[in-house]
């Protein structure tokens, strides 16, 4: 797909394995990665099971390890392998590769710490790296543009389902009053939320007749609105299929090369691309 | 946008502030005005809170009457600064106003009198007026056409839910009784409507099984029939969708004017408008 | 709307009022009706409740017997005020009128009975034939017809929520067991339709972690399936509306008359109709 | 429908009762096995009930061999009617039915092991082999393309859902701790799944403020986006809905034969079809 560059240097070698994915040694490199995220995942779910840990903390220490020299191998090689390194390092995902590798390091001086778990939840947010798979970019990107097409209409319901909470929460807390768990206006619109929902936890409930009464409204009237998210996205969905009867696609999902520049890590190029949409940069120039 | 007024008053240039959202200072008052709002909410909220009212029961006086003082002011402001005063006092908002800045006032009086948490919750209403935004309005205008297009449907729809879950509610007071907490057949409507909405709550259920079956039975029925409301807006959504495709909107969002007239209020005018659709009276003259 | 008749004798006024709904007589006759069937389903409600049943005990049997007799005199009238009464009698609403009169006399020979309130609900089947308004039919019709162009795949749908919630529930009776409330397959089983239509009482509920796994996977899969039937009924609906854009309606909602045959009791008659579409006699001949 | 065939022996008769339903007989095999299946299913279900077990054991245990005979029967047919046995054996359905047929014959061998209910419960799969019916196939066959078409995208949905779940199921658990029954990381997602599929059990919530901030979060997130799989869904359905306004179908519902191949046992053949669109062998040649 590319032609042989011959001013690439083990430079640009190195970013064209670590950034794209239509290169053997590429797709080898985010299968590993790939593997490793995984990995790392289930061992911070199966360290939480206190059975667990107690039984095989040894083992998982040493698979944290083994997870942690993988990413901070990653990290190191793609600062070195960019050309501005420090665009990367205060980029998103350069700040999603720093903190998912540095907890283990930090567990050295802080021992036991939890909080360092969420940090290491954070390895999650490096899975969508990975997903730059051509026909699931095609559907995420339908996905993306029906939500962004219709985000104002959508936070108008938002907005409209937080207000009824506030409202219905402060008159259940009046009506019902502490002894049936309606311990304050916070909780109240917290229940309310759960009842709107649909989601109905059961924790605190209505009692009086009056309470059941405004329960019941509550609850038709959360059956009744998930119709209007549902519609406002059935409807976008439907005009971007329109593109596929009439022949002249709505959202062309073209973008399906891996290629990133080598300059500023713009993604997305054209296939037959010859220098950076974003800054300029040759894409073939790693010097 | 607006030619200066060679005529305007300071009442004309109070009414601009106040009533429109097109002007510097306008945006400032609207933008004060919410943050206030904001704010009592978040006060109530914590005055409900025990523990946190016995703290800081001091600070949030205070606060509230800070809250309550600019809520007189900008009624007041409101008053003198439209023609026909009564028809604002006796409005939907100026009720809603009023009713949000006087339970301060009356806890003057009988102190710590509940009910008036209430009166302070209708401050959430005057979010509303601020919602003034253009964007957000053609949005809202499309979400409120298809409801109102879908009027009629739907409540035939509600009014089936309605006398499914008495005919249901009755049976399974027969079928389960007093001992499975079914104690009256307006309890047992009310576990219906929980169940058929697909909440949920859990705090009564069926222990037989026939009560069970019965209960399987609603609960499919409440999963089958969600689609009946979001189907009647999903379609009315993309019905509304399809101007943008053909060119000729079947909604038009021109209305992103935030005047309002000097003399009856009304909103939502034409920009080019130099009259009142509603009294005919010039939109520039607030003698 | 209707020529005065000159055949008209006291039994085809008495048929107009009866059972039609657009002359001052017929809608008054429909009002009293509809209040009586409202009132009667309220104190049906009322008389489950033990304190109140206990307080107002002879205020409800009198109000009871009023309606009772309300209710016999227009089973009366009916009858003898069409031409084929065993047409009527054994018509569905025939039965229903029949059933919703008779609970109270006998009620009279088997004192205190309880399964006559069941009988009595029955009462609330007698709403529908009021909604014989012209702008409600228009919606019910859309409704009645979305829902018919969609009834195989609905039920294929619901056959595959039965044949899963039995195949998961017989899965989660062998893993979960006794100990969990998942005391036989019949009760696993309405657990799995609890959960897979995410009501989700929480009476009973997983305590293993395969278990908790298994219900994760029935839940992602009820949250994904309700698509379908959603989908079936948008899809159907915005076919139905195709007719309002394109001109020519695929629902056409002429039905507006409330006219009743005479002879067969056939109702939705076109409205300059002179003959029952259903067995040919003269719709104002009522000898 | 079909030419006799001259060269049809006793074995393709049999072939046209077993894996047919266009012949009386055939039609009449399949009732038999649908009412055996059915009744299989029921059975298993009474026995799970204890004390229905303890009552009619015998007749359970009598029914069941009765029903294991007719499988056996059934399976020993389709395996000397069908040209290569093997192919049948081990495809889906061979193994389907050895699976329903043998758990009593084991359960000779293994008293009382309760594993083997899961075998018996697999004899529902039989059920979609009857399903052949011809208006069924159209309505099932539209919703397997509707699905088919939109599976990438549902799968990044609920990729997203997992992901979502994982994050927020760790945070919940650094938040709630193990005193409110978020024990682990594990059990923490599970919880999460059950929230954000408003399924809402109840036997975790949230006690702490944050923690039931972050739920109610979650809660109005699993609200939001239920729209997703449903906005997808309904605009497949409404594209494959298409073909029926503007007469060329997009999902041709032709397959409406219940012929099968007697060499390679394919089915759905074009009712003109003289040849296995599969294997080619002649579909009249059941030498």
């Amino acid at each position: 797909m590319h032609d042989k560059h011959p001013n690439s240097s083990w430079k640009a070698k190195l970013h064209k394995i670590i950034y794209e994915a239509d290169t053997p040694n590429g797709r080898l490199f985010d299968v590993i990665l790939l593997i490793a995220i995984i990995a790392s995942i289930i061992f911070v779910m199966l360290e939480s099971i206190k059975s667990f840990d107690a039984r095989y903390h040894n083992f998982l220490n040493i698979a944290e390890w083994i997870i942690t020299i993988i990413f901070t191998i990653e990290y190191i090689l793609r600062i070195i392998s960019v050309k501005k390194p420090f665009k990367y390092i205060f980029s998103f995902y350069g700040i999603v590769d720093f903190l998912s590798t540095i907890p283990k390091y930090i567990s050295l001086i802080f021992l036991g710490t939890q909080v360092f778990i969420a940090l290491r939840a954070l390895r999650l947010l490096r899975v969508f790296r990975i997903l730059k798979l051509a026909r699931y970019l095609g559907a995420s990107n339908m996905l993306a543009n029906s939500l962004k097409a219709s985000r104002a209409k959508i936070l108008v319901f938002l907005f409209a389902v937080f207000i009824v909470s506030i409202i219905f929460g402060t008159l259940m807390y009046l009506v019902e009053g502490e002894a049936s768990g309606f311990t304050s206006i916070p909780v109240s619109v917290y229940w309310c939320i759960v009842t709107l929902t649909t989601v109905g936890f059961g924790d605190i409930t209505p009692v009086t007749p009056l309470g059941q009464f405004i329960a019941s409204f509550i609850m038709i009237l959360g059956y009744g609105i998930i119709a209007v998210p549902t519609g406002i996205v059935s409807a976008e969905y439907v005009y971007q299929n329109k593109g596929r009867l009439s022949g002249t696609p709505t959202s062309p999902a073209v973008d399906l090369n891996t290629e990133s520049c080598p300059n500023c890590s713009a993604e997305r190029h054209k296939d037959n691309a010859k220098y950076c949409y974003n800054c300029g940069h040759s894409l073939s120039d790693y010097s």
